[in-house]
């Protein structure tokens, strides 16, 4: 046990006796939705013992719902407050939010977060600043929000019984998922619809283009498997492309499109992780998952799988997370990061093989001749398909498979972990025979 | 942090540099599928630093795939052996299990059970020896199996913040109501297919009438909200009395029929809490569940419902449990029961009312100046039912509910937390008036 986890424990029973002062004293940076309604479930709720002492906002001239006397525009005033132990950060802006949780685990302060970008980029140096300060750095909302999967994977499922992990863990792409399927529209119309129901953003191309699910996705892996990967190191994409015809395609044979982040330990004992749309069976529990929800589908020795499913996004199931760790402040827990430090780390392999669809507007957007082999095709008037199996490699190292309207979808039993030289050699002849 | 705490984790980083010993020396009860599971894999993953010492079985004539030496019939063998330091126990008879359970405690071992019968009745002595022992005493199988939801109470669900709870923790009633429900048979013919599939007991009557069910939640209570109380003093029933017309009914209403175990905070700050059968509408999460599944609706502040969901028996889920538990005793993991020591544990009230189904052969067994009102009534030429308003504690306090034939099923939206006296005494004049 750390210092810092004492330390916290003793502040809260101390109060048991002098009623003073609530054990954790929290400075919050942000008061949109998630901070105005952390403010008041707090107040309502003495028993968590957690006031707010301070909220650094950035506009002083908006209307707030709660005494003047409580804001400030200057994060020196709370982060230089030696009366504040809690520093609670959910803003926006992913660079600021850094510099804020830097400079207050560098002043002895517990954090909490919700920033996945800022964490998901920062990762290995806030690893080195919760060790070297020995203080607590939760951000459960930060993946799934309301689904407690940071705190299982890092508790309950060990390393080595943890088979995979599947997940759906972005809700916008998701809701424009669900309704090209049930209305049968295109990808545009059903960005606009989410648009309308507030379940993307003026500026969606985080979300659709698999940025906020790949930052989601690096920090699972570090719970799950002891992965430290940067964002940018890993294979992923997101449903900008999905063809309205991607959705007939699976609709005709009973599967669906999500965009699933998964990892999975292969037989060699190395993990293959990224985050593709993939074809869902209707009794894949990711199926289940539809609209703004999020799932987790987890493996492990022995068990079925178990399934995780929630709200994923928005303010309360975000404020819902930020809360719970609030309350597991007053028992002092940290996460350990028990893959990473107790185990040997998890490694990330390129070595394997996937079975993908591939839809396209032309065939010399396609570079035949780096597939292993190619299992289906059709050439329509305007929209070409495949399905083939190809190296993980290739999709890692290239791009060619997301430029050019062209559209990515893997199929639903993916993986093939290894290839017999005579199969491929095959194939490879019979499909010269074949395209064309 | 407790001693023992300290100890075992201790050892376990010893052993990283002497590598002679493992972290966790089991003694193992029981070599039945979930017994020699752990067996094996416990030889196949070294790097969990546990290994099954000694194994104590009743019958030594069956064949065991396993060494000859590995196994006793005494059980203080293991019990007196300085060198385990962690009983794992995984058989059926809940008394040999409780005398087990609680030497090895005396003992000074870490314990591992997945006896609900076991644990539920002896709650306050388990809570005062580990206490008394500071040892870890884990039982995550005893509950929806491989669903970590003991876990998840006990440290991401605040007291505070805890609204509600909604499970499904038997499987064997889940599997036999689907059956009843997407085949369209009776009670017994339900029962019998559960038995040749394997999810029924020869004799089933714990499951069917609710005890195994009420034993969970004894359990789950406790992590959940501090709760210590004896499953007979819960209000529970199994559904040994749905009539295949209950079914006809739900069919048409749109409703299937679940048992739920469900605990809710009232708005006097008190909890509500029973097993009862329930119609549960299509949307619900819980009819999701079926077959022999699990699932768990948690509802908390702020957030929206989070649904866990697995595989709740089986001897391959509760391995998974049991090895999951296995691998936190070597971080030293214990239940700290929060709820019940770091805060006001939550109690229980009969202070409500609650919306029911009930068809019944004959008038004569309803007590109906019992009601508080009446909603709704058919009397078909051999089944009566009817739909009505009454006081929990007119429940708690009977039993002719259960009797002669008669099945009670929660409505689909049950609670009512007060009802005004005006009210009660206009239904109730109307009530005079209409029935017979």
């Amino acid at each position: 046990m750390s210092k810092s986890k004492q330390d916290i424990r003793m502040t809260g029973s101390a109060n048991k006796t002098d009623h003073k002062r609530p054990a954790l004293q929290i400075g919050l940076f942000g008061f949109g939705v998630v901070g105005e309604g952390l403010y008041k479930i707090l107040l309502q709720t003495p028993s968590l013992q957690a006031v707010i002492k301070k909220v650094c906002i950035k506009n002083p001239d908006k209307k707030r719902n709660a005494p003047a006397a409580l804001f400030t525009t200057n994060p020196k005033e709370i982060l230089d407050d030696k009366s504040i132990n809690v520093i609670v950060e959910v803003i926006s802006d992913s660079e600021t939010a850094w510099q804020i949780v830097s400079t207050a685990l560098h002043n002895g302060k517990a954090v909490v977060s919700s920033s996945k970008k800022m964490i998901a980029e920062h990762l290995p140096e806030i690893l080195a600043l919760q060790q070297q300060k020995r203080l607590p750095f939760l951000y459960e909302s930060s993946a799934c929000a309301s689904i407690p999967i940071i705190r299982n994977l890092e508790e309950y499922y060990d390393n080595d019984l943890l088979h995979s992990l599947r997940a759906i863990v972005n809700g916008s792409t998701n809701y424009i998922l669900t309704k090209m399927f049930e209305e049968q529209i295109d990808f545009k119309s059903a960005l606009l619809l989410a648009r309308q129901s507030g379940f993307a953003e003026a500026n969606p191309v985080l979300d659709t283009h698999g940025w906020d699910a790949v930052n989601k996705w690096v920090i699972l892996l570090c719970h799950a498997y002891g992965i430290v990967v940067s964002p940018n190191a890993l294979l992923f994409t997101g449903i900008q492309n999905i063809h309205s015809s991607d959705a007939v395609y699976g609709l005709e044979k009973n599967l669906e499109i999500r965009l699933v982040a998964q990892a999975k330990k292969l037989k060699n004992g190395k993990v293959a992780a990224f985050v593709l749309p993939q074809f869902v069976k209707k009794d894949d529990h990711l199926a289940f998952v539809k609209n703004e929800y999020n799932g987790v589908v987890i493996e492990s020795s022995f068990s079925d799988q178990q399934f995780f499913y929630g709200k994923g996004a928005g303010s309360f199931p975000t404020a819902s997370a930020v809360l719970s760790d609030i309350a597991a402040l007053r028992y002092g827990y940290q996460y350990e990061y028990k893959k990473l430090r107790y185990h040997q780390p998890g490694e990330l392999t390129d070595d394997f093989y996937l079975r993908v669809f591939l839809s396209f507007d032309d065939w010399k957007y396609i570079p035949r001749e780096r597939f292993e082999w190619i299992e289906e095709w059709h050439a329509g008037d305007t929209r070409k398909y495949l399905v083939a199996v190809i190296s993980f490699r290739e999709l890692l190292n290239n791009t060619w498979w997301k430029e050019n309207n062209t559209s990515l979808v893997l199929a639903s039993d993916p993986f093939i972990e290894e290839i017999e030289t005579q199969q491929v050699k095959k194939r490879s002849l019979e499909l010269a025979g074949i395209i064309e």
